[in-house]
């Protein structure tokens, strides 16, 4: 399979681009070669498709169920109340969902924790797009969970293959306070010998950090750093409560770090993420949404102004994470920290491509296409996805969109009705 | 002119909605009176369309042209810079663009502050939305400068009526540092004799504070109330820097404010508008965008999502400002404070409509219509926009879209390049 794409703006100057498989063979001011498929790049620039460092997908199901609560409350009574009665095909559902509203949004990866592995990995493979998904790791510091746990995870490994090659198979502790020290060393070594990721929510609230303190006496970065957790394939989302001293252990460790603007700020953290002091340390940074259940949508679009303007606001400076680094966070960053071969659009890369319907008025006049992206635009702006060398959405539209929304409707409320019926 | 809009979800149930003129007439399970033309709402939702509260709308031809810069830098080295080389027909063709971007995405009312009050004014007319416009009010405590101020309004408002009823004449004195004590009583005197609203900048920045002590001994809004300028008919946009004896005059006044999270975050203002204080005083409160070069858009569902998550962030508490007070500030408290018979969707009320699309990815599986509008979508999700009794927008397409924005990106990049061989 070949596609070429004529004259689109690449990098401000008109190109054409000839994929060749899954691969980006060539670009160009013109090419001839000839190709199963063609597509126009009239009024369009293209972009490297986003990267989403931190979600849980099937979490579309209980998008905007529980809104404006205090915490507590919503985890006890809404949210664990209805993923206690989920299912493999709940999840299947969800994730198909959450992967459509990507696509139509120019992600094309994400980085995924939550329970019933499978049920995202098959809605992945089918929807075309690549994922790092993890079953979430809980064990409450209890021996016989944490074996259960375990023996969960090297079967899903042991499976992993089933699922096509834009599925990776990773490991997802879900936090220090949550899970204990001998499992977290188990998927440390487990990681290290297998090769793979390690996604974990780290030093999220300042609550983490106090009782991390009371506990153990020392800060969460330090106590995973001591226990030898830290290292370059470790995934540490939120990392809004950092002091100095662990700042360079994260970059001592080359952890890459993923920061959800839209969660910090509804879910109240109370700290905005230290962009400048992790940026300035070297750290590794990219962009995350996470589950819909704090943001409520999986648009980087909206992340990116939320992050810039976080910041600005927060340092009440305006020129703190300008748009393109915010554009970077969203894709070069992100390949980065996942080890992907994209994130930019050049001969030789993956052929995940997004492009971005100029003929818009939020981007109109367009004076800077990345001033325009991460302060104007939203995902509504992509015209059409390509992932892996495969046009997944083409003039806004994707392949069985009114059946993915119905099934998900109808799967979303006959969840919340079960929840309501097990609530009492 | 008659309308029928089938079967569309309004407040929960299937509803039928008939328009004759401008007004909506009747509202019932079903209706089979004949009208001229008739609207499916299947799939569809109606919500009365937004109210933007504070925007500069030709502001929309430096779109992305400068960002990330310091304050001052961004205002002497290129704003002004620009706006020195507009023309009424620059003027004409951003609010276009402005009102195609408004439309666009659900607004059908805007309160402007800009120079050249006919190139908007024209611009409104034409593309059918409503707007309260103010030409800019600035003398710099000059007396001759303010003598010109004056006759402009004046001349002015002796013209308004060849705009047409959509479009409301008000008095834009730009702020208390660039307009003298003199100039704001006389607009102040000049309102009460007509019935106009005035337009104001106020309190935006603590700098504007400080110098109002430094050279008065008293505050922004003391000082207002000393010159008897607070009235039921002033705007007061952004009100962030305000002590409780403040938010008390405001009230007593019945002075309404417009909150603009994007452009305080973006701008770095340093403080968060402090909604709960002016909401329990009992203050109206209402939401705008402000210019395209301080946000960068005019999508008032992605300021409602900013101005919830602002306060949650900046209050620690995750139940502040709620998605349905956030849609209130778009629409219903919009219209109470400009004086329009709309924001609720009500038999008697102007037929200012939109019909939200409920067959898109991030509204779905749709539990509550607030939290998916505040929290998950955004403007591209209004499909149809009725203002007036007239069908602005129909399956997202508007008349002459391609046109309004090839001639404000001509018009844009020659502005540009006039005010770069201005600027030597």
């Amino acid at each position: 399979m070949s596609i070429v794409i004529k004259g689109v703006i690449l990098n401000g100057q008109k190109k054409d681009i000839f994929i060749r498989g899954n691969i980006i063979q060539k670009i160009d001011d013109s090419i001839d070669l000839l190709a199963d498929s063609k597509i126009s790049g009239d009024g369009k620039a293209a972009i490297p498709s986003f990267i989403n460092g931190h979600t849980h997908a099937a979490m579309t199901l209980l998008r905007g169920y529980a809104d404006d609560m205090h915490l507590q409350d919503w985890l006890e009574k809404k949210i664990w109340v209805a993923e206690a009665q989920m299912t493999e095909e709940d999840i299947y559902y969800g994730a198909r969902l959450a992967c459509l509203e990507m696509i139509k949004t120019g992600t094309t990866f994400f980085n995924d924790m939550y329970w019933f592995w499978k049920g995202t990995a098959r809605a992945v493979q089918e929807m075309g797009i690549r994922a790092a998904i993890s079953a979430v790791f809980i064990d409450f510091f209890n021996k016989e969970k944490a074996q259960e746990q375990i023996e969960i995870n090297m079967k899903l490994f042991d499976e992993r293959g089933n699922f096509g090659n834009r599925v990776t198979f990773t490991l997802g502790p879900h936090a220090i306070y949550t899970v204990s020290e001998e499992s977290l060393k188990w998927m440390a070594d487990f990681a290290r010998e297998h090769g793979l990721l390690i996604h974990i929510h780290l030093s999220e609230t300042q609550r983490e950090v106090e009782d991390c303190i009371r506990k153990l006496g020392i800060r969460p970065i330090e106590y995973l750093e001591k226990i030898g957790f830290l290292g370059p394939n470790v995934i540490a989302c939120h990392a809004v409560y950092l002091n100095h001293k662990e700042i360079l252990l994260l970059k001592k460790h080359e952890v890459k770090v993923v920061h959800n603007p839209i969660s910090n700020m509804k879910l109240a953290v109370g700290e905005a993420f230290p962009y400048e002091r992790l940026k300035t340390a070297g750290v590794t940074i990219s962009l995350g949404t996470d589950g819909c259940s704090s943001n409520n949508n999986l648009d980087m679009l909206e992340s990116m102004k939320f992050a810039s303007l976080l910041q600005k606001y927060h340092h009440k400076d305006t020129t703190v994470l300008p748009a393109l680094e915010a554009f970077q966070m969203a894709t070069t960053n992100g390949a980065r920290a996942f080890g992907l071969n994209c994130g930019e659009i050049k001969e030789g890369a993956l052929a995940d491509i997004a492009l971005v319907d100029l003929q818009r008025p939020e981007l109109t006049p367009h004076f800077d296409l990345y001033s325009d992206l991460a302060y104007s635009g939203n995902g509504a702006c992509v015209d059409t996805l390509i992932c892996d060398g495969k046009v997944l959405m083409a003039n806004r539209r994707v392949e069985n969109e009114e059946r993915i929304l119905e099934e998900a409707r109808r799967c979303a409320f006959d969840l919340i009705r079960r929840a309501s019926q097990s609530n009492g």
